[in-house]
């Protein structure tokens, strides 16, 4: 199938980018140029864990439509992998959500310390901008584009975007169920990371207002929606885990959509914002044939 | 005096700037622009907590020594010190230092909590990029000058500098001092962010690479002899408690130059140091008569 095909291309495009980003190892007392192994070993294990790369694809898929060439592209999608890498080692940690296991692996901190998990965040973070300047200086005719699209990436993954939507989760944890609450955690812990990579891809395109516009609507819609369906599928995971529906994620007093509405109208909610979703990306008609099987795919998958 | 004049003059525009930066936070449910008070508030602690603001001073007194203007330069000043400011919230934490003071204050997440003092470091991380990025935009005729000066400071802030060096340093606790090792954790940790902002200054003012050199030696000679001094300062300081000169800083079990080389040698070679970085300024003539000066107060400088 023509779309799995190319999700597995810019899968490897994806894999390819940063083992050949990430920094050598040194043994004891590491050279210029080369970083303490420990550190190394604590970044490769979390950021080389597989998993779906949705935001790097998005970046290069997004690229594509809007002609940007994938060598041009390659690293602001593995640098925007970087920062959610550092942002789930750091969620992870004790003192945030403390959770053992990520996707059936022991989570950084269990293996590598918590000093060190701390450590191979901060450095995930500082090292995808690292990263994105080295390549945008060597794109001098384009440079402007290039910061553009990093300053997109640096405000959604920033202070007013997804960290902000980490630190209200935070605080939001054992509270009643509040719809502006929740409704700032999800575009900011969620939807920001997902549409940073589609604005960043129009920064390199240099696209006009308007498909900037279309692109940022699509990533929120999507992000809003990625989200529910995930608080859906544990709530889902959990009623056959329990053999009864609950529309409270309890377990880890997280304020979820279902729990503010009911599972019945959280599946709707979704269901619309799917639809306006694809709606949002009309104006690429058919360039945008990834994108909207993206959607879709992402629209029924299972957990 | 003037030196002490300048030097005020120097620190008041780093006050300011900072909390011109800060962003503004909001009650229950910040609305967007706004961030969630309890981030901010924790963010506020750490960030305008006093200190001697060695590091933005380095970079507006190395800009103006080579003509950049102050207005040009002080967002990358108050930048620098947000990354100062994360690497100290992240060492004091449980599974770094797990420090309960610092300057005779609680420590960041003491007061907000290991969760907030995580995601107050990663915010000040990420939002001196933000506000770096920001800002060189805003000069597009220097916008290569800002975007090196950026790369110098994520490079020295960075998996191969003070984080490898942040790393090196956790991995040596409680190990036989060991000469290599020293000098890789005092070069990153220490001298990287002191001899950052020296080369972003000559970025913003185009300086050439004989310029960018004894800069560069200058903040590497200032930034070893600091820590020097730094552990010296503490053995002179157990020195008086205990009534006893120890070459070992022992409580904290941390490898120092003095309890590798002893404390005399470890004089000498501070001493030697300073001179080194005098020297290394000497082309600049009386323009570097801060620097001088500045490096001249930090060599007899008392805890």
């Amino acid at each position: 199938m023509a779309y799995n095909e190319e999700y597995g291309r810019y899968v490897s495009i994806v894999e390819e980018t940063l083992t050949a980003l990430l920094p050598e190892g040194g043994d004891v007392c590491p050279q210029d140029g080369s970083i303490p192994q420990h550190l190394r070993e604590s970044m490769r294990y979390s950021l080389l864990a597989g998993g779906k790369r949705v935001r790097p694809v998005l970046l290069l898929a997004a690229g594509e439509m809007l002609g940007v060439d994938t060598a041009e592209a390659c690293v602001p999608a593995a640098a925007i992998e970087m920062i959610h890498t550092y942002s789930l080692i750091h969620d992870d940690l004790p003192g945030m959500d403390d959770d053992d296991y990520r996707r059936g692996r022991l989570t950084n901190h269990k293996v590598y310390g918590v000093g060190h998990a701390i450590l191979a965040g901060d450095a995930l973070l500082n090292y995808a901008y690292e990263c994105l300047l080295q390549h945008a200086l060597s794109y001098p005719k384009n440079l402007e584009g290039h910061i553009r699209a990093v300053q997109i990436i640096a405000n959604r993954a920033g202070v007013r975007g997804m960290i902000a939507g980490q630190s209200l989760d935070l605080l939001s944890e054992h509270m009643e169920p509040d719809a502006d609450r929740l409704a700032y955690i999800h575009a900011h812990k969620t939807a920001d990371l997902l549409t940073a990579p589609l604005l960043a891809a129009g920064c390199l395109a240099k696209a006009d207002a308007e498909k900037m516009a279309a692109l940022a609507r699509f990533g929120s819609c999507m992000g809003l929606a990625f989200q529910i369906d995930d608080d859906l599928l544990d709530v889902e995971g959990d009623a056959q885990l329990l053999g009864k529906q609950t529309g409270m994620d309890q377990a880890r007093g997280k304020m979820t959509w279902p729990s503010l509405v009911g599972v019945e109208a959280a599946r709707e909610k979704s269901h619309t914002l799917w639809l306006q979703a694809e709606e949002a990306i009309g104006c690429f008609g058919e360039d945008a044939w990834f994108l909207r099987a993206f959607a879709s795919a992402l629209a029924t998958r299972k957990k």
